[in-house]
């Protein structure tokens, strides 16, 4: 079978490789990989800035937004032959620590997770892979190749879990949110904002083109300026910063009103922008502001993905995904493309 | 009677004048002041920093940390002459934001408050000052003066009760609190951590002193390294910073584990360290962090803060007043000694 393998540390190693099928456990499954999604954490892996092969050993099957169908099952479990599925990302730390041991390894203290297609586990970049059921989720097969949104779904169904804990802060129920940047997490975190009733707004440098679409299409106000003025037009009592540009992060942090919480979700490069460390703090104190930072989801928040992408409306969806690349071709899903959202290599197309 | 009286917005233009006594409204409580705490935003409108006059006259009776014995009450209110009460320092928005109309005015989203002693209402550093009784808060007469330490209390009160709510974050319960900072905000959110069941950790740079000694009383652990080391001996999954210096806020961002509550409290100076906003960024989103500032409390904190030092060991509040003035050396209560805890004027001492 084939997989897309990568060294860990190493630019430019990626291959498309001919691998050994892997030989299923009796307690797991066996999945045939249907689509892989690329995310910005791929792409940092490829150029050898993140990952870590698993120990022993100098290479990693890439891949962890994943979407198969259950070829094999043990007996007694609850998913079967047919099934579609997504595998969750992260496996607790085998000495766990408090929140790995109470299944909230999202939130893992220790750094002893692991990740597949990320730390020390291999992807879901590959043919067929081998899934243990606590960590597959059932997703709707009316969905189709959409189900491949889980995981970024997942890590949004997370951030606003965590809103809803944090937002004492704003002390009224949540009435609108402002979300910068109208890629796959922006797009997603305005879907779920939509589907819980708030006024969502979404900023955006794009000023035409599929974003300002699809944002429209949802019914969420589309704003291309500056923060501060977005933060006044739509009075936000939550803000969800999605770029990870330091720019932006800064502007979401001075540019909010008081008592509002911001979400950061973006990941940054370093060295481009210092911020005055008493003035932030001022910011912080004097406003009651919250920041949170939210990275990876758990169990609950894959279920929870897993429904809104089956409450959303799929022509929608579709449109989220911007390019689908053949497996044989698969180093075209890496290149960039002013007009990509998501871009997903396709497993069941064999041209090419 | 006297009062002290400052010009906002002016240096040195601070004095004790002889002001008119106040005319107790129908519905107000009239209160002989028994003493004021000092902190630093008293500083800063000394200085000429902070503070806003009431519209349309140039200077403001000082002090927002009270203490005062009932003279005149309304019949059928919940005060009577004698009663040792507080006053509640910040008034809801006139045109109330949607916090203030809940009652939760600490949380002002518009920065429509007023504040006594501070924003646009005269202080409490006056003989006589009258009170609304829904802003007045009654203290167990057995603290006596101690009963000055509420304010600073209701601040920590309030931050408890928000890292309550954002706990969720490090998914056990609570069982360890690192605490930057033995000023008078440190020492009570120590005593509030202890009162709370939790294992405290205090770090300042004083190595001897009453500081060390204040926590080793309360069975706190006292540290004066660096933040990191304290983390990694106390393993805190809330940090609490209380002093504001621009180099230990950035030291307990980036200094603690992941999934940690950061809660900051102090007030900083501006232009002493840069931060790089994708460096702070990443260790936000990456870490799972949480890091709020918190300000001000509401009716609800004061009565919880009155409830803390009813129910602490009266000598070793004593031991956090470090200095009484008499009101008429109430200058001295502005100068900076290295043995200071917390200062107070002493409205019942007539000496000099």
């Amino acid at each position: 079978m084939r997989g897309i393998i990568v060294t860990p540390g190493t630019e430019g190693g990626a291959r498309l490789a001919e691998l050994e099928e892997p030989e299923r456990g009796e307690d797991q499954l066996l999945v045939r990989t249907m689509a892989l999604g690329v995310c910005g954490t791929d792409r940092e892996i490829l150029d050898g800035r993140y990952g870590w092969a698993p120990p022993g050993r100098g290479w990693l099957v890439l891949g962890h937004e994943s979407l198969g169908r259950v070829a094999a099952a043990p007996s007694g479990c609850e998913f079967a032959a047919g099934d579609f599925v997504v595998g969750i990302v992260r496996r607790p730390d085998p000495a766990p620590c408090v929140c790995c041991a109470r299944g909230e390894f999202d939130m893992c203290r220790n750094g002893g997770y692991r990740e597949r297609g990320i730390k020390e586990l291999d992807g879901y970049g590959a043919e067929l892979v081998t899934l243990e059921p606590e960590f597959a989720v059932k997703v709707d097969p009316s969905l189709g190749l959409l189900g491949v949104l889980t995981e970024p779904t997942s890590v949004v169904a997370k951030a606003w879990e965590r809103i809803d804990r944090v937002k004492y802060q704003a002390c009224p129920p949540l009435a609108s949110a402002l979300i910068t940047g109208a890629g796959p997490i922006g797009l997603l975190a305005a879907l779920l904002g939509v589907q819980r009733g708030l006024e969502v707004h979404l900023l955006d440098r794009a000023r035409e083109g599929p974003k300002p679409e699809l944002a429209r299409s949802l019914g969420v106000s589309y704003h291309s300026g500056k923060v501060a003025d977005a933060c006044r037009e739509a009075e936000p009592e939550v803000v969800l910063e999605c770029t990870g540009a330091p720019e932006l992060v800064a502007e979401v942090v001075q540019g909010s009103a008081p008592a509002t919480v911001e979400c950061l979700l973006g990941v940054s490069p370093s060295g481009r922008a210092l911020i005055d460390v008493g003035t932030l703090n001022n910011e912080l104190v004097l406003e009651n502001d919250v920041v949170f930072g939210s990275v990876n989801a758990n169990r609950r928040h894959f279920a929870a993905a897993a429904d809104a992408l089956a409450a959303a409306d799929p022509d929608w969806l579709t449109r989220l995904i911007t390019r689908r690349v053949p497996l044989a071709a698969w180093t075209e899903a890496f290149d960039k493309r002013d007009t990509d959202i998501k871009t997903v290599i396709d497993f069941t197309d064999d041209t090419r």
